[in-house]
């Protein structure tokens, strides 16, 4: 395969990118069908650009992160074992406007891939049956927890059965959807983002112009292996956030960067926000370096 | 006022950006409410990215067309308008699920103008009354066409009206909203675009990667005051779309890029795709040549 095809591939490739969201995203929208199909988007837009981790700070409302998790997790699973992994929830009332996700994991035997996602659905002391929404169901030598979700490499196949191994996703080189945390607060998250070494910067109308950020930023990509990029909410903006947590933004922020140059709005929706800030990020992180 | 505040002003920049979708892209949309939500993405991407022209080329249906053209008409006109320049129009009928443009012309006063958006509610030989959302009227000493929209430039404040006159809004400096064109088909609107002297780009997933086409991107903008991306549609991408009507996109598409290297999903919507290629261009258009 040449290079040119490479990069139509779904590959994970370093700097992984993560998003943080306010849980206030959908203190707007008092259709839960609207609030459904808003983070619908988000969930979209992580895709397409193989986000790993979906961040989510409380600036309002516990109940609002929730619904914003759950709905994000449940259109991360693939088609066939969304209704397993998802118990009666209210929450989940409106899924049925989520547009489809169709990611490596989502769609059979993509790319030729013998690695299924699936759930566990049968146990004994020497085995496990999991549901990977094949005919044929795959036969683990394990025994594993009921009910959990884990990631099937396909080894062999038998006349009723397939036998399988589980394996870790995080090993995998194909972008294999994204993880979805909560965080009580934006104090806490930049606490904790810190900790973990990832490299942060903030999304906003009032930061430098992504152009005049360019450098720092390939640079920054250079030096890490995780990125996190921080969006406000509706109302306010990160570091009107931070400040109302009594923290101060820049001390975490390594670059707060403007990514439209003359918008011709008065203000962007976080969800607009995330599709555009992506998309330049993606673009300059597999742009080669000259 | 210095470079950097400058930059965030919605002022037009050249060259013009202009879009072409097809009309199938409300296709696969059944329910009004979700259509007329889907070209409000389209309207609000545009806006943020100061697009002069929406082309909307007929692939399937004549009436999508139409829709697709009255819904983005709607939303572009400023709020205080719509309800006069909107006919009774059963394509207006979930104009409420529209999200506001909060373009230059849709926020009174927006950076201190003195110029507004009006419909002539009133003629006689010599003079217009013209409505602006405000409180006062404005005279304008010329006989104009009743319903007419037109852009006012107020020029003295008198006890119970303004005096003002018709400025042509194409000499702005001021982004101030889209115009909608419908052609019949994608061999027209090439056609019609090569004789107009744009230049003509085609975004796909088939195409070369962005940054590969980066550097003759940015040639083509120096040379031009206006260049239109063609996307695809729900189902078809341009050069399937051209090849059904007998046209090769190849001869009409100077460039066919695809923006997204390594998407993590199998398909990107054109609302989506849309913001993606708008925010590259944007940057690739604002950043000072080095």
């Amino acid at each position: 395969m040449d290079g040119m095809d490479d990069l139509l591939l779904p590959k994970r490739t370093k700097p992984y990118m993560a998003i943080a969201i306010p849980s206030s995203i959908v203190s707007e929208e008092f259709d839960l069908r609207e609030r459904t199909r808003k983070v619908g988007y988000i969930g979209r837009a992580a895709a397409i650009f193989r986000v790993e981790d979906i961040v989510i700070y409380i600036d309002d409302d516990a109940k609002n992160a929730e619904f914003v998790k759950d709905v994000l997790t449940y259109l991360e699973a693939p088609p066939y074992l969304k209704k397993r992994l998802v118990k009666l929830n209210p929450n989940l009332r409106f899924v049925g406007v989520l547009p489809p996700l169709k990611a490596v994991h989502h769609v059979p035997h993509a790319f030729g891939l013998n690695i299924r996602e699936g759930v566990v659905i049968d146990v004994n002391e020497v085995r496990s049956i999991i549901y990977v929404g094949l005919e044929k169901k795959v036969i683990v030598y394990q025994p594993l927890t009921p009910g959990k979700r884990v990631v099937i490499k396909i080894e062999k196949e038998l006349e009723d059965s397939y036998i399988g191994k589980v394996i870790n996703k995080e090993v995998l080189d194909w972008y294999w959807g994204y993880k979805v945390k909560v965080y009580s607060s934006i104090k806490e998250m930049f606490e904790k983002l810190s900790a973990e070494k990832y490299r942060i910067i903030c999304a906003s109308k009032k930061g430098i112009m992504i152009y005049e950020a360019e450098e720092r930023l390939r640079q920054i990509m250079r030096e890490t292996d995780k990125i996190i990029t921080i969006f406000g909410g509706p109302k306010l903006d990160v570091d009107e956030i931070a400040s109302l947590n009594g923290v101060d933004a820049n001390k975490y922020c390594e670059e707060t960067i403007n990514f439209i140059p003359r918008q011709g709005v008065e203000s962007v929706r976080t969800e607009e926000a995330i599709y555009i800030v992506l998309s330049i990020l993606n673009y300059l992180k597999e742009r080669p370096i000259t």
